[in-house]
C-alpha cells in the first residue's frame, strides 16, 4: 500500500498505515515535501511511479476533488480516497456511520446537526451524500459565510444553533479551515465559541442521549470546550479508534479481488 | 539498511526501502530535514552514528560526489551510492542497462543519445562511465550551455537534435536541473521543447524500433510530451519497475559477505 | 509504539524505533511538521488520538519539561520520556551509566566533569539527578553565562576547565544549544574551543584512564576536535551503540505488565 498525502494529516495517514500493517502489507509512504514533487513531478507521474514500483493499492489525499478518480484511471490498481478537495472523505463517513451504529444500534431516524465551517468541509459533503440514504436527517448550522452557497441535498440550513440543539441526536462539529480561506465573520475564537461552540451550557440544552462528534483535529475553546470533548457525550476518541478497523476493511475489500 | 538522502528523492529512496523490505531487512530512514543536521552534525558523524546503531549497509545520496566513498571509509560497512553530486548514480545505470537488455536482448552496438541538461546530470556521467564498456555508443545532445565543459569520454557532442535522431536506438532524456543552476538559454519551456523535446513529430523521425527513456521525474511538455511518455516507445515505467529488483540485487551483493 | 517528537532528533527517535522493531513492535511515527499540529491540534489531543489508535506505549520528546508526565496522565498507557524541556533525558542517562559501567566496571567513585552549555542541557540535569545516587561526583564547567543560575544539586561549578581536568575520570561534553538562545560569551567557535574544547593538548592533561563522552550531535572543532572524537578516549560511538539495547529494555519494561 502506498500513501500519497498531498495535504497534512495525522489521523488519516497513520491509521491507514497501521491498518495496512495489521493486514500484513508493506507501506510505501510518499511524502510530497521531501520528494520529487519539489522538482515539478505531476500527480499523474507520482501515481504511475508508485504503481510501477509494485503497489497493490494507493491511498490518495489531494486538494483536487477528482484526484482519487484520476489516480485510479491512471494507475489501474485500486485507489482509496483519503480525502478529496472539499468533496468527500469517504472513510471518515464510514467510520462515523459505524460509531453511530455502535452507540444507537442503527442510523435510521437519527437527527444530526453539522455545525461550523460546512462550506469548506469534505467531511460534511461526504456525510450529506451518504448518511441520508441510511436514514439520517441532517441540518447544517453555521454563520452564513460558512454555509454552502448552494444546497443540492435539499437539507435545512440555519445560523441559529440554539434553536436547533434540543431536537437532535448528534451534534457533529467542524473546525474552521483557515488554511482554505474560511472567514467566520467573528472577531475571535471566543466570539465564535459563544455563537457556535459546544460547552456545558449548550450541552444542557441537548437531549440526554445526544452525542457530540468531531472528525478532528479539534480546537479546544473554539468549536468545543475541553470538558465536552472529554465528557460523556463525546464520541471523538471512539471515532479515532474505529479508524483502524474500518480502514482495514476498506483496504481488504479494495485488494480482495486482486491478490 | 539505513538510507541517508541529503537531497530530495521519490523513486530512489522508496525503491531502496522497498527492496530492503522485500529482502527482510529493517529500514532506518535518516531524514536530514527533521534531524540533527539542523543542529550542525556533519555527514561524518551522521554516518558514524547510523553505523553505531547497527546498520549493515548504508545508502547515501549527497550533493558531494565523494560522499559515498567517504561514508564507506568512515563507517566500515558497505555503502551503496544512491546518487553522488554530478558524478554518478550507479543503480540508475544498472537499471537502465537491464531495461535495455530486456528490450533489445543485449547492449552491444546500441546507439544512444543523451539529451538535455547533460552538464548537471550524474545519470549521464554514470552512463558515460559504464555503458560504453558494454558496447553502447553515446552521443550527447543539448544546448551549448548544458553540455559538459570537457569531454574525457571522447564522445560526440551536438546541439542539433534533429540531425541525430534518425540513427539511434535509444533517446535518453534528462530534465533541466534548475535547482543546480542550469540555464538552458531558452526563454521558456515551450522554446526548449521545440529545440530538444520529444513528441509525436520527432518520434516520426526515429527508427521504428527506437525507444525513449528518462530517469525521472519527467516534466511533461518540457523535455517530453505526455503522448510520448505514455506511448509505445517509452520505457520510463519499465525503468521504475526495474528499480526494486536491481536494488535488491545490489543490496544482497553488498551485504552478502557480511551476514 | 508511537513516537511523538516535537523537537528534531536523529539518534533518539531512530534508536527508539529500531529498538521497538527489534522487539517485534509496530512503529507509528507522529511527525509534527507534516501533521495536524499545523492545523492547531494540541499535545493533549495528539496524545489521545495516538492512544485511541491502539498504541501500547508512547515515546515523547517536547520542549515542555512536563510533557511526558502530562501525556501519561492523559493517555493511560506507559509513556517513555524521550527528552523533556531542559529537565531530563532519562534514556540518555541510562545509556551513559551503562557505557561507564562497561568501561570502568562500576560507577561508584567516578569523578565527572560536565562541560559546556549546562544551563540549557536536559542531559546535564538528568545526569545530576541520577548519577550522584550511583556514586558519581559531578563538577559543572563552563562560561558563567552557560552555567545554571541555581544549584539545587549542591555540586561544584567552575569556569576554569584546565584546573579541573587532571583529577577526573570522565569529561562529558555538551554542545552549545544556540536554538535555545545559548550565548557562550565567546566571539567564535575558535575562541570557545580554546577555553572549553577538548583536543590533544587538553587530553595530555587528563589521567591516562580518563574518557571523553558526548550525547551528540557533536560539533567538531567547537567542543571537541575530530582527533579526540575519533580517538581512544572517546566513548561517543559506544554511547550511540548502547542506545538501542537500553531503549529495548526500557520499552519492554514499560509495556511488560500490559501485554
Amino acid at each position: 500500500m502506498a500513501t500519497l498525502f498531498f495535504e497534512p494529516s495525522t489521523r488519516t495517514r497513520l491509521s491507514f498505515e497501521l491498518a495496512a500493517s495489521r493486514l500484513g502489507a508493506r507501506v510505501l509512504r510518499f511524502d510530497p515535501e521531501t520528494s520529487s514533487t519539489s522538482k515539478g513531478e505531476s500527480l499523474r507521474d507520482t501515481v504511475l511511479t508508485l504503481t510501477a514500483m509494485g503497489s497493490d493499492v494507493l491511498v490518495v489525499r489531494h486538494h483536487l476533488a477528482d484526484a482519487p478518480q484520476l489516480a485510479a484511471r491512471w494507475s489501474g490498481v485500486p485507489v482509496v480516497n483519503g480525502g478529496a478537495g472539499r468533496r468527500e472523505h469517504p472513510t471518515q463517513t464510514l467510520i462515523d456511520a459505524l460509531t453511530l451504529r455502535q452507540r444507537f444500534g442503527g442510523l435510521d431516524g437519527l437527527r444530526m446537526l453539522i455545525v461550523g465551517d460546512v462550506a469548506n468541509s469534505r467531511v460534511a459533503r461526504g456525510h450529506l451524500t451518504a448518511l441520508p440514504a441510511l436514514g439520517v436527517e441532517i441540518t447544517l448550522v453555521g454563520p452564513p459565510s460558512l454555509l454552502p452557497g448552494s444546497n443540492p441535498w435539499g437539507v435545512r440550513m440555519s445560523s441559529r444553533l440554539d434553536e436547533e440543539l434540543g431536537d437532535v441526536d448528534v451534534v457533529y462539529l467542524l473546525r474552521i479551515q483557515r488554511e482554505r480561506g474560511a472567514v467566520s465573520g467573528y472577531s475571535g475564537d471566543r466570539a465564535y465559541f459563544s455563537a457556535y461552540g459546544i460547552g456545558p451550557e449548550r450541552e444542557s440544552m441537548m437531549k440526554p442521549s445526544a452525542v457530540v462528534m468531531h472528525p478532528g483535529p479539534i480546537n479546544r475553546g473554539v468549536e468545543i470546550t475541553g470538558a465536552t470533548a472529554d465528557g460523556e457525550r463525546s464520541l471523538i476518541l471512539q471515532q479515532v479508534a474505529n479508524g483502524v478497523p474500518v480502514r482495514m476493511a476498506v483496504l481488504e475489500s479494495a485488494v480482495g479481488g486482486r491478490k
